[in-house]
């Protein structure tokens, strides 16, 4: 916590102080329902399981849209409960209906020996008009970007000829595909997420998405119905574009009130146990939680381990499903002067656990991405839920999208599984979590020199992107007539006039038609370079003084 | 048409004779709506027009996430009447209330001179693990796949160190974009549907999307409304994934009556002025049309230029919105014995006008694709509509997938508009066109060598894909017993059996709670060797007289 008024910024957090003791008293009788699971340390499978198993299951031979299933990938699991149902209460009309595309169901068929197909309109790749497609690629031993590349190329045939070791090739990756994904890429995402979470349940299950853009339209669409007047639950400031998703479709958005840890499981409880229709405009008790646990987007915020088991105590109590959204997860930070992992196995430790490495009855929906990590022009993601969740999501992905671009996947593989492999990606995440510390520092020095202490306070996130900047509304000299929205309008506009963008704090709030609770900007290391962000920074601080008066 | 039979295959289409002839004595009253617009010799701008155009414009300057227009791209509209509104009666309630995507309209801050953005949570292509991107393609003076190819390159800053004549690079086209794709495909995709279409009315827009698939699924969630209890028309024999899309939004799919050109106007007309929805399961009046007016998936039908100035106008009289499905426009194929187009120009002159082209009221959503054309892994292709229509889908392909992959979009965009140019991706259809041909007229050899044609019928397609084969089970050995589903499952596994695997003419039928009114399959002729093409129809054959105790 920084600057001089760090009380004042956490009750902004909670709305009211009122409300915030109510929150804290209500916190106490929480862990009733159901036992929070014990902390004890992970136990993850290693990277070199994972090549032992590879070897042993021998070269993986998935021509043009074979369709797989992560358990091709996964170790056994033993002595793991199965993930619950999420029956009619949770699952919407048209996710229950949805039947199998028939299309890509008779691709079964193309197992039979010796079989031609005249079924599927697949055109011949021989019309493909790309013979090879190469990229120029650093080497997991030195990630600066002028630091020496490898060209690496696939071929359209690599793998269909058979000649070559190659799994994947140009002629699969280009053509139709199953709408979960190649094997190829399900392959290495199902590694990844059993090296990274390890679901303490059997029947896990994951499929590739077109990002979590689309992911979250099409898990809120699985869960939420308009005429059963679904509402469902996330941070009182919350990513702006997920309130967009919800709010055409009908389902009312609540927000839970939020410290600098994230969403506040006693305020969560609160909502839940003290739910009235009535009072509520009609809207069902909700049944689902969205949450950005690390670096959550806009306030930095982060979980800490103790936080998201308690989320999820309050998420069994009352029966909740969980979108667990982490597009920033391996951004998370080392803390000022903490030296950096020394390899891999300490960058994993050294991770707060995801909510997925705590669902026991899988009722956890997460959404991973390459955006933040690779490049966000992959459009390319995946998602890890229950059997039941992720087969539902297919029969949803096979009319909203058939899946992935094949050049993301093909291109995706070709680094992080052919050329990287799983130790090189997370070498590469590991370099980039320190990257973005170095940024964040950057950025955290300029508000220490450029913000006015007096009214202006904020924290040094653990992970992510963002810098949520809360601005005291009160000591305004013309508070009394100048709204927060006024005030923030005001600022926001000098600062575009000085030559910085930063964005509103307005723009996030969870529910629109409720007064505001306080007067934040959100600003981005991610983007412009150390010397602008600098820059930026003492013109934004500029904007406030000038409102300010000072 | 081949084979004996032809009557009886133009019937079944028509479910029962008398049906079929009602059909044609309500078609004698059709023009007396509003009158179908003249057919006129297509005038279009041409190549050279956009290449200077292109020159007088000055080089394209559109950095990440640049917002564009198809207005920056296409002729001035002069003297052309504005597209019709399509209100509250057309939209469904998730598509009026959409609001624009915040953070995406926030770039628009981004012009002003000088501006340091801490904005948007944009990841620096400083991260991006590609400094290059190359590929081996074919040059358009020779396609054939073991011609000579040639190398492209896209370089991370090609375009943003603007010391090249680039236009596009991987640090634009691989970060963020906004959901109506880069400024440098929608320029491209706006030329080429102004070449081959110029449209009649003067606000028509385009919109790349994540493919047809997910077009169509976002089109039909903006037009139609489960609380509205809304059905949509399409031909009695449709693409089955859009079948399982429209379904489990709570749509009722009404099935038209089709011969060899496709969907009759006739019956349109006699469903829509019958209409009762007491007799409809309360379903209303439909207001839209799914159509597939070129190679139809799966008949392999083509309307004639005067059916489809017939169909619009019966969407005039009844006020219906037409979605126009074109995958396969470009695979429309030269007659028999009749020479291959000398040039582009004769090319274009020879396509059936799409609907597009005789959209005076802006009542078409045109989908176009780059899946048969191109490679289908792009999940690339592009929509065009009114205005109105496709703001509305825009808003909701920023919360439903964030537009298209970067990855497909800066490769198409390598291979169409930086190397082939628009002549030269005219070429490239031109060729592929004739590709088709040439396996269509195999597969058409093979039916008449190798199916029995006392009971099978079939025409050879003008276009796409599909060969549509009509068995008479009325002369089937057991008909009395077996009904028209059972030869057809029994027809189905013996061709596995023998190894050949077709799709089943029932997985198509729009209105499946219906008795099926024929017995038919569908074979394609794009995905098989000649030889195994020819082998695969000779084991149906066998498989047919097996039923039939030829």
């Amino acid at each position: 916590m920084s600057g001089p008024v760090p009380r004042a910024f956490v009750s902004r957090f909670h709305s009211k102080s009122k409300d915030s003791s109510e929150a804290l008293a209500t916190a106490a009788k929480l862990p009733e329902a159901e036992p929070v699971p014990p902390v004890t340390p992970r136990q993850r499978i290693t990277v070199q399981d994972i090549l032992d198993r590879r070897t042993k299951a021998g070269r993986l031979v998935a021509p043009t849209a074979a369709a797989c299933d992560a358990d091709m990938f996964k170790a056994p699991s033993v002595g793991k409960p199965k993930a619950k149902i999420w029956d009619h209460n949770h699952l919407s009309a048209e996710a229950i209906v949805r039947e199998p595309c028939k299309l890509k169901a008779a691709a079964r068929f193309l197992k039979t020996p010796g079989i031609i197909s005249l079924g599927g309109g697949l055109p011949c790749p021989e019309y493909f008009p790309f013979s090879s497609i190469s990229m120029k690629v650093p080497t997991p031993s030195d990630f600066h970007e002028s630091a020496p590349t490898e060209t690496v190329t696939i071929n359209k045939y690599d793998a269909s000829l058979g000649n070559t070791d190659a799994e994947y090739d140009l002629s699969i990756g280009l053509n139709y595909a199953q709408a979960h994904g190649s094997a190829q890429m399900m392959r290495f995402v199902t590694e990844h997420t059993e090296l990274v979470h390890s679901p303490p349940y059997a029947d896990w299950k994951t499929c590739l998405t077109v990002g979590s853009t689309g992911a979250l339209e099409q898990t809120l669409r699985m869960l939420c119905d308009r005429d059963r007047n679904d509402a469902i639950l996330t941070e009182e400031f919350s990513f702006s574009t997920a309130l967009e998703t919800a709010g055409p479709l009908g389902m009312k958005v609540v927000g839970i009130k939020m410290d600098e840890q994230g969403l506040l499981p006693e305020s969560m409880d609160e909502i839940l146990s003290s739910w009235n229709p009535a009072e509520r405009g009609g809207s069902r008790k909700p049944h689902v939680l969205y949450t950005v646990p690390s670096g959550q987007n806009p306030t930095g915020a982060t979980q800490s381990e103790q936080r998201r088991r308690e989320v999820y105590a309050v998420a069994q109590k009352h029966d909740v499903f969980i979108v667990e959204d982490e597009p920033y997860y391996f951004l998370q930070m080392q803390d000022s002067g903490k030296p950096a992992p020394r390899n891999v196995d300490e960058f994993l430790d050294r991770l707060v656990p995801s909510l997925l490495s705590m669902d026991v009855d899988g009722r956890v929906l997460r959404m991973d991405s390459f955006s933040k990590c690779v490049v966000p022009g992959s459009r390319l993601g995946w998602i890890t839920a229950s059997a039941q969740v992720v087969e539902r999501y297919i029969r949803h992905a096979e009319v909203a999208n058939q899946g992935p671009s094949g050049f993301s996947q093909v291109i995706l593989h070709k680094l992080l599984d052919e050329t990287w492999g799983h130790e090189g990606y997370l070498k590469w995440l590991m370099n980039l979590s320190m990257e973005y510390t170095q940024r964040r520092d950057t950025l955290l020095a300029a508000c220490e020199k450029f913000l006015p202490k007096e009214v202006a306070s904020w924290s040094s996130p653990k992970a992510g992107m963002f810098f949520w900047v809360n601005l005291n509304h009160e000591l305004h000299p013309h508070a009394s007539t100048k709204g927060i929205l006024d005030v923030e309008e005001e600022i926001f506009n000098s600062c575009i006039k000085r030559g910085a963008l930063v964005a509103r704090g307005s723009w996030f709030r969870a529910e629109q038609d409720k007064p505001p609770t306080g007067l934040f900007f959100r600003a981005t290391f991610a983007a412009a370079t150390p010397e602008n962000m600098t820059e930026a920074i003492r013109r934004f601080g500029e904007a406030i003084k000038e409102s300010y008066g000072l």
